[in-house]
């Protein structure tokens, strides 16, 4: 035992050799879901919490940006705290500001990247946030894998969740959902902020959602990978020039792969596209142009009639295109947007030309802004509806 | 392209209002190998950068804290800036330092977690740092993917490397190298700081490795998963309570896991175990105790003499279990270490009874001391000797 002791020593020295004196708890989860704050910082004149969990101005921000600022207050020996008041079951994001300076916090390494920047996050336990965590229940597996594509002449990255069982459950077929991220996103934002296989994992085990492969991949058909995932290596995200439609118009090439590489129910009625954002906007177009391929569609705060439709046949006739695809009756159309986002009217007017021709579809609004927490939100009322 | 104009603007925006004016590049790679930091600070009275590329001491230290700390220069508007000399190619990790707080560097939204740390990371290419960079070459599968285990009597959690093709090799057969983390590590590590699947990847293209299976399992028996992925939620990692030897004496189960649920070659000539620090102690027990089971042994800066090894009849008669696992020939025993590494010693006296006992072993001893250079180093020497 001597020796352990003498490594654990020695790591633990190392560590604050690098970080003295941080050898304190933050974020702490209080009891009556309040959160504790700690960050040491003698030298500091101001440290603030940037946090999506505070008051603020809200809604047509991106992300943390709908978040509020508070004072930290400094004690003893330069430790600044701050105490939040309870709060609802969630997944929150939160940075310090110090003297202006936007710092990780040092005592908790759990952070999301969210386009070209890193936030730390917390969990309060007891709702929704439950669904977001991992439970002790049976989990699915989580695969990076790279197709070719012929139409876009990459090899491309996708990140695929199979449920619990599926390598043990010989030739079991499985029910696909094909689930897009945003215009700032890749093939990792809904496995990351997203919690999209947690939620899956969550869903399957209190029998609410078929056992069903998701498959995310990278909706930039500029990109071959997720930021430091490709051969473009380790850089500062920027917005992607895209081929108009290269992606969308070559999605049938993701589906045969997936078809081909995986034990799948390879029909229309077990198929489903959902994504948010350009994501959405990208389900709403390919479903439209591949009425045989999709028996289920979700559009998450879709950015319809906010994306350029020029340059590719693919974007043409979209009316013409959903009038076909409604008269194969797909199982459903599913269309979810929070009260304040900006593309609140977009989905409005998508709404009222379904109203007008007729076209059933199932509608959820959600308090709040073009963020993560109502993707999360319609994830799980979308996911139970399907293939049953 | 209006539209899409107003998002990407829109989100750009965002980004601004939690970060003003943070529209920077940082470790930018120059042509001549050199390195230039830039940081935003108009507030602070002192910057620093602590990274493992420069000048400082050396030795003993763990990752991060074999590292040199440099001023850095304030400029105009409070940018603050420092151009490293031209380094060899490597992959290398830096932090900020603002006026003593730890800080991530806001524009390289690149971070890896050692312990209860994160650090930023970039690669100078033209040597070593390429085998650490995806490159353009077919990509393998990394699946993270969960196992019951009886002994231990959790499902636990690990990664899985599939070479490229595995999914379209019909009845194909692929041999297995299990790699294993150290003290402060989990199941992801060798595959962040390692670079584990991105080594193989670029030797298998070059025809330097043959096409395995790579699996890095959770060595710590006290642990379901990597902090963040288990049950346990989000919690500043702290080292691990282990159950003498219930990692290594139920590892028979990893194995029989692996070979039901891919397709390998289920026998000891086409079974590799390898692991750094504690999982190189790991390695050498495993690997004793099951003579039967590996037909190749890395142990990497291993912790021989250096962990408990009470508690349990796993670790009783090694130089015994030795005798045995040498006189069924293995194909390959393996060792390295640094030159200044804490366990140097350790490693010459296991070295030492080998050459007294006459077992056959290739040793590696590198420049430097405990740290993930060299064990990628050892992997990139390691892989190519398995399986031929």
């Amino acid at each position: 035992m001597a020796a352990s002791a003498a490594i654990f020593c020695f790591v633990a020295s190392a560590q604050q050799n690098l970080f003295p004196s941080q050898d304190l708890k933050s974020a702490v989860v209080n009891e009556d879901g309040s959160v504790t704050f700690n960050f040491l910082a003698p030298k500091a004149h101001r440290v603030q919490i940037v946090g999506d969990f505070m008051e603020g101005e809200k809604g047509t921000n991106v992300g943390m940006a709908s978040s509020g600022i508070v004072e930290m207050t400094e004690g003893e020996g330069g430790l600044w705290t701050y105490t939040s008041k309870p709060l609802e079951s969630e997944l929150y994001s939160y940075t310090f500001l110090v003297d202006g300076i936007a710092t990780i916090d040092p005592n908790h390494p759990y952070v999301f990247r969210d386009f070209a920047t890193l936030t730390n996050l917390f969990v309060i336990p007891g709702g929704m946030g439950d669904l977001y965590s991992v439970q002790d229940v049976p989990h699915g597996s989580v695969t990076a894998i790279w197709y070719h594509s012929d139409g876009i002449g990459k090899n491309r990255r996708m990140n695929v969740y199979t449920p619990y069982g599926y390598e043990t459950s010989g030739k079991r077929k499985y029910p696909v959902l094909y689930l897009l991220h945003g215009m700032g996103g890749d093939e990792d934002e809904w496995k990351n902020f997203g919690r999209a296989c947690v939620i899956l994992d969550n869903l399957i085990a209190q029998g609410k959602a078929e056992p069903m492969i998701l498959v995310m991949p990278n909706g930039h058909s500029g990109m071959d990978a997720a930021p430091g995932e490709s051969d473009w290596g380790y850089y500062k995200p920027y917005h992607v020039t895209n081929a108009p439609a290269a992606f969308e118009s070559n999605f049938p090439e993701i589906v045969k792969f997936i078809d081909k590489t995986y034990r799948t129910r390879a029909d229309k009625n077990h198929r489903a596209i959902a994504g948010l954002s350009m994501g959405g906007f990208h389900s709403a177009y390919i479903s439209a142009n591949y009425p045989d391929l999709f028996g289920y569609v979700g559009l998450f705060s879709a950015a319809v009639g906010a994306m350029p439709t020029t340059g590719s046949p693919f974007y043409e006739d979209f009316d013409a295109k959903l009038a076909k695809q409604f008269s194969k009756t797909p199982k459903l159309y599913w269309i979810g947007c929070g009260n304040v986002d900006f593309l609140y009217n977009n989905n409005k007017v998508m709404r009222e030309k379904f109203d007008a021709a007729g076209y059933p579809y199932v509608y959820m609004e959600t308090d709040g802004g073009h963020v993560w927490k109502n993707w999360r939100i319609y994830l799980a009322d979308f996911a139970p509806r399907l293939f049953k």
